[in-house]
């Protein structure tokens, strides 16, 4: 039986989603609890494989497991003996050809900034902190540079594993609320760091580092030395992933400071 | 010199604000801090004592030093040295009249409660979670019968120090956003454990355990056995302290949706 999940979890904890020897991964996490629930060795694939620090809150993944179980097992059962800053929100039986990372059409990310002179204390590892001021029109004018298909190599790190750097970028939308930034990112897919460093690189131009056209140029060159540093994992959340209708995956939460903010993914999630 | 503060934390990882021998305090990081930038050992007095897990989007403390700094040192001097989870928000020189506890007039609680069948995840520890559905009419109507001053003894833990358990409860707002509460608290003063005793009840009324007029009962019985369990620490925040205008303290955000998600109290200090 192949099973599908949606999740979400606190990344600060965590070496990333992935496992590797004697660190402490999400994915493993995760295969321990499923493990237990099923009796035998479960594998889990995820749509996204999110980096150390990063969050997500609509996150699926799928496994094979050869015993029958009620989905509240998967749901309820799975909770129980998971940490406490990782939640299974729902489970579905799917058919085999279902797969979360190779049947995903789209993923969506959300980066908030908190722009202030004095670092977060309360929200410390939930948001990103820059400390000079920003200027949201420029970094809305260079952010619309980024739009479409383009090769994406300024802004993938040197260990980044994907033979194509061509990614095709549909949304990157910027809004402000006093002194908060919310960057929301949808892709066909996305190369690894390539949120952080879009991020670091439109703080550059909203502080007025450099003018928007620096992105054009940064695109054009592709040359990861030329962009910003890698900003900040705390911000970083991982917030929806698409599927064809035909699976029938609940939507996710449309607005990104509603989504965080009052946990609004489980209103559309029917348990 | 006598200086206020305003600060803001995340009391997960403390045993509360208070010192205590051979356990993390707020207090005690503060302490360190400060009088490593007064270099003469400083001690501070809070305006609300947090209990353990409770967080702080506005607190008020004072301390006296014998040296002069300008003000960006006790905030940016103090924040370099204090943790992550602690974040010093504003300064201020004060004559020696004032006292952060003493001069309080009246203190701002509030309450975050995830209410769905699914426990919290990416916000563990920052909201409070309770399983089974919520009627906000009942919460409200339960909330009116508190309101003015009463003897809170009902809600007062075994060992509160408070010699006087009268209280004058100016404010209890419950609203609701989807599986989303926040309550409201506004009062001159809390006892020991008040705002989660009270939360607790709520929710009993809230579910249908109890009818709202039981919590006119508990009222006029005085008897803590008879009230709910203390609910959980880590949906609570001190959201503010209010000072008579001659002071000039800051105001806090009036919106409690905003004040948590938006860290919206630093739009409101100049820094």
């Amino acid at each position: 039986m192949r099973v599908a999940l949606i999740l979400e979890y606190s990344g600060e904890r965590y070496y990333g989603w992935q496992s590797q020897p004697a660190c402490i991964s999400i994915q493993r996490e995760l295969e321990t609890a499923i493990s237990r629930i099923a009796n035998c060795r479960v594998g889990v694939v995820a749509a996204g494989r999110t980096d150390a620090g990063v969050h997500a809150l609509y996150q699926v993944v799928h496994f094979e497991t050869p015993v029958q179980r009620p989905m509240s097992a998967w749901v309820r059962g799975v909770n129980a003996l998971l940490p406490d800053d990782i939640a299974v929100l729902w489970a579905a039986e799917m058919d085999e050809t279902f797969h979360a990372r190779y049947c995903a059409i789209e993923r969506r990310y959300l980066y908030y900034l908190l722009n202030h002179p004095i670092r977060p204390g309360v929200s410390q590892r939930k948001v990103g902190w820059f400390h000079k001021p920003l200027e949201l029109e420029k970094m809305q004018e260079a952010a619309a540079m980024l739009l479409g298909e383009h090769d994406f190599s300024a802004f993938r790190t040197a260990e980044c594993q994907a033979k194509d750097p061509v990614r095709n970028l549909t949304m990157l939308e910027i809004t402000q609320n006093d002194h908060f930034f919310i960057f929301e990112f949808r892709a066909n897919g996305f190369l690894h760091h390539m949120v952080r460093n879009i991020v670091g690189s439109l703080i550059y131009i909203g502080h007025g580092r450099y003018p928007p056209g620096w992105m054009q140029l940064l695109l054009q060159n592709r040359d990861r030395t030329l962009a910003a540093p890698t900003f900040s994992p705390y911000g970083l959340y991982l917030a929806g992933i698409s599927y064809d209708a035909r699976w029938n995956l609940p939507s996710f939460y449309q607005s990104p400071l509603a989504t965080m903010m009052l946990n609004a993914n489980r209103s559309l999630i029917k348990v």
